[in-house]
């Protein structure tokens, strides 16, 4: 007989909570029985899921007994308090939410990446960050084959990235600027900041909150957790990341300039790159520029693959790459990449908090 | 007595076009009088010039007789066929097209960094690629104080760079898919180009045609412009440039990502960049993070300058640095860095051709 698993989504509500709901729907995950917690604003509301209604209810610890599987995507600060009282209860916690990704006990999981790493759960799985992870997906086949030297991105990021209030007001900022109005903006670049910009037809060249060294927190999730996520233990292969990460008016599917230095110049070169990403998991090449083809993220929205494109070399430094990336940053990006690590955990038996985990995250 | 001049805008009803009778109508040229030339559609059409209304004629070789200076944004193919007529004629072209740009005889000219070349026109000078004059005016002061050994770009260029219809259909689409309806796209990525692809909410990373080697032109214009706006003759000083162009849905003001590699590496620091910037002409620095101030396209627009922030250095490569740079595509990128050019050869006595010139462009 089939393990069957109790799922709780929390955070039910949000543009990737949403989405976690319907690509659980779509899932391997045999799932006996699902609770969708929320804040108290939305308790009551309600959702299908396989056909049947379900009530939001409060998100408190007591909500997490008899759950196995978490998928968290409620804010840091709700992950930093309930995740560690989910895992008291038995439950295996996947987040969305930066707050866990860099602990040393927490996996932070790319399935076709680096799903091995699932086997030293603890009980908090990180899902990385939504730009980190279109990244990695197109970057970890060419580390493999290649190395990695170094790598600088900038990106090109769509509203739904800051959740689905900022998307709506963008929207709002569209019909606005396009009637002639004054653009009214209340929420990017950051909710915590004391400034607020439009974002229709604009561009926003600040994610998250600054940090000391004139990075972003943004920028800084980029270069940290695509170490993290490529090296492993390996911290002696040293791969440098640098990044720049820009909002733009965009609703959904984050677009990414990558540069890019192999190791092995020798066996790199633009045909071979095309086929490892031809070959690799969750990658599909979109790259014929004779026939206009690369990605985009219309095309790509509403797609669980990261598209890759625009391979090319720099013509006067050997070694150098460019392409250009394109995933549905609510799918790849969170709900999707979280729900695969949940079909990972099943597949593997891994759905049970170990032991060890007793005061980790106490 | 001083002199005045006759001064002809080739393409006037463009959206560079227009811009040029603005930015010469607010400018230091003392003009005699003014001619406004397009194709047949527009002739008959009247314009404001200094309170006087001037009515377009057709674009012929004879148009420029009497002319001193023409101020050329029509599109390659009519620089290419007409700029010669008016030299022939005695007029002094500054052209905004690409079709003379990487002509050994033609200068071209940013004013902030490199007017001295002005004295060696042959009767024939191009404006550089919007993207690429942005990047030069807050570049060329860190060459020439540090030394650039390499250049990596990413560019988020907006509507207006593909013309005057291209914005238009823009506005278009964005209200198509506020309204939910299909977009319709009959002219980006590029006219020439067999498909149309939506840029409402959309990213395009093709910027005119494709090139054998995977680069769009777009792109190599960038690369080429770059190196002989900055090196001049001296090709010993070479300078590394690669770039990615993306157009984003806005209507004015390109931002780039800028990442770059300095020969001094003791020198060169993130302050002293920021102080370079502050004394650079035609530079407004706009970089303090802990205030939230960065260059936007929707504040740069309308303004000459070039606007520079973000600058910070890569925390694992010494010598290596990041900036955002934004400005007006359609001034400083266009029409008022022609004008600009205009207002030097003025000061410069300038305005005349060479005898040497006879043949050059025959």
């Amino acid at each position: 007989m089939t393990r069957s698993y109790t799922v709780a989504i929390l955070g039910a509500t949000g543009a990737v909570g949403t989405r976690m709901l319907t690509q659980l729907e779509a899932s391997q995950v045999p799932v006996k029985a699902i609770k969708l917690l929320a804040s108290e604003r939305s308790v009551g509301q309600v959702r299908q899921f396989k056909g049947q209604s379900v009530t939001i209810e409060l998100a408190t610890p007591e909500a997490f007994t008899g759950v196995d599987i978490v998928l968290s995507s409620a804010g840091g600060a709700v992950s930093a308090r309930l995740l560690p009282e989910a895992v008291k209860r038995g439950a295996v916690a996947i987040d969305n939410t930066s707050y866990w990704r860099m602990h040393d006990h927490v996996p932070l999981v790319v399935p076709e990446v680096n799903a091995d790493t699932l086997h030293h759960h603890q009980g908090i799985i990180a899902n990385p960050n939504c730009s980190t992870i279109q990244m990695v997906v197109a970057l970890a086949p060419i580390q493999q084959k290649y190395g990695l030297k170094q790598v600088i991105v900038s990106t090109y990021q769509a509203a739904s990235g800051a959740g689905q209030s900022a998307l709506q007001e963008m929207r709002h900022q569209a019909q606005q600027y396009l009637n002639g109005e004054a653009q009214t903006s209340t929420l990017l670049p950051t909710t915590g900041g004391e400034h607020h910009y439009p974002l229709a037809f604009n561009l926003l060249p600040q994610i998250d909150r600054f940090e000391d060294d004139g990075y972003t927190f943004e920028e800084h999730k980029m270069m940290q957790e695509t170490k993290k996520i490529l090296l492993g233990d390996k911290a002696a292969q040293a791969i440098k990341v640098t990044a720049t990460a820009v909002r733009v008016p965009i609703e959904i599917g984050h677009g990414e300039s990558v540069y890019f230095e192999v190791a092995d110049t020798q066996q790199a070169n633009v045909a071979n790159i095309q086929h490892l990403m031809q070959q690799a998991p969750g990658v599909i090449l979109a790259d014929d520029p004779a026939a206009q083809l690369y990605p985009q993220p219309l095309t790509a929205a509403g797609h669980r693959e990261t598209f890759v494109g625009r391979i090319r070399s720099d013509l006067e430094n050997d070694g150098h790459y460019h392409m250009w990336i394109v995933a549905d940053n609510l799918l790849k990006g969170a709900a999707w990449n979280a729900v695969q690590i949940a079909e990972e955990l099943v597949a593997r038996d891994l759905v049970q908090v170990p032991d060890s985990a007793a005061d980790i995250f106490a």
